[in-house]
C-alpha cells in the first residue's frame, strides 16, 4: 500500500471509530462495533493502532489538533459557535462526534487515573492555540488589557467545557448565541459604558 | 418509627448513596455497594426508595434544592467558589459528592433519552433560583442592565457546567479564582473603563 492509501485507511478508521465511541462510549465500543463502524476487519484496524486505547487517544489527539487549527484562524468563540451551528454550516464538520469524544475523555479522566497522564500531553495544543491567538489579538489592540491572557484563556476554555457538557446532555441550545456574544465581549477591549 | 427517625434514615441513605454513585457511577453502584455505603440492608434502602433509579433521582433533586438555597442567599458565583474551596471551608459541604452526581446526570442524559424527561422537571429549581437572584440584584442596581437577565442566567449556568466538568476531570483548579472574578464582573454593573 502507498503512503496515501495508508493515510486514507487511517482516516477511515479514525472517522468510523469517532462515531462509534460517541455513540456507545469507550467501554460500549466493542471490537465488533468498531468493525461495523469503520467497515474494516479487526485485523485491519489493529494493524494501524496497537489497541483500543491507542485508537481512542489517536482520535482525541486528531480532534485536538483540528480544533487548534480553527482556534488559530478564528478563535475559541468561533469553535463554540460552530458547535451550535447546523451540521452543514459548521467550520468543524465533526463537531457532533468530537463532542462525544470529548465527553468520553471527561468520563475517563474522572474514573481512570492512568488515562489522566496519557491525556495531559495531548490536551495542551488547544490551550496553546487559544493563548497564542489571544496574544496576537492583544497586540492588535482587540483584547481587553486589564486582565491577564492566562486568565482570559482559562475563562474561554471553561465556557467551552460548559458548552460541550450542555450539548452533550441534549439540553436546548437555541438561546446560546447571545450568551456567546457576551463571552466574546468579555474578552474584547472594553468600550466606554454608561 | 417516628417521622424524625424516617427522615434521618432517608438522609442516611441519600448521603451514603451520593458517595457511592460519585465513586462508582450509576451502573457501578451495585446494590451490594449501596448497602456498604449506607450501612443499611437492601430491604431498608428499598423501603424508602422504589428502585435505584428513584434513589438516584431523589438525591439529584436533593442536591438541586440545596444548591438553589445557596444561590438564593449568595448567588451562583458563590456556588462555584464553594466548589473550589477546601472541604472545611465550603458553604456547600457535599460539593465534591454533588460533583459526582452531577457528572453522572450528564452522562445519563447523554446516553438515556428516557432519563432526560424525568430529569428535566428536577433541574429547573437551580435555574429559577439563579434567575430570581439576578432579578433582585438588578433591582438593587448591582447588575448590568444592557443584557437580558435570561442571557446572564444562561451565562452563569454555562460557566458552572464548565467548572463542574473541569473539576470532575481532575484538572488543576488553583488558577480559577481570577476566572470567577472575571465571571462575576461580567454580570455586574459596568464600571467606567479606560
Amino acid at each position: 500500500m502507498s503512503q496515501d492509501h495508508l493515510d486514507a485507511r487511517r482516516r477511515q478508521i479514525l472517522d468510523g471509530a469517532r462515531a462509534c465511541f460517541a455513540r456507545h462510549g469507550y467501554e460500549g465500543a466493542t471490537v465488533r462495533r468498531l468493525e461495523e463502524a469503520t467497515g474494516l476487519s479487526r485485523g485491519a484496524i489493529f494493524h494501524h493502532f496497537r489497541d483500543k486505547e491507542s485508537l481512542f487517544l489517536a482520535l482525541a489527539e486528531d480532534d485536538a489538533l483540528r480544533m487548534a487549527d480553527v482556534v488559530a484562524a478564528q478563535g475559541l468563540v468561533q469553535v463554540m459557535r460552530d458547535l451550535l451551528d447546523e451540521p452543514e454550516k459548521r467550520t468543524e464538520e465533526h463537531a457532533a462526534d468530537w463532542l462525544g469524544t470529548r465527553l468520553e475523555v471527561s468520563r475517563r479522566l474522572r474514573t481512570d487515573p492512568d488515562f489522566r497522564g496519557r491525556w495531559a500531553e495531548r490536551s495542551e495544543q488547544l490551550t496553546a492555540a487559544t493563548r497564542q491567538r489571544l496574544i496576537r489579538q492583544r497586540e492588535a489592540g482587540n483584547l481587553r488589557d486589564d486582565v491577564d491572557v492566562t486568565v482570559l484563556t482559562s475563562f474561554l476554555e471553561l465556557v467551552l467545557e460548559g458548552l460541550v457538557s450542555h450539548l452533550a446532555m441534549g439540553l436546548p441550545a437555541d438561546d446560546m448565541e447571545p450568551v456567546l456574544d457576551l463571552v466574546e465581549e468579555t474578552v474584547r477591549r472594553h468600550r466606554r459604558s454608561s
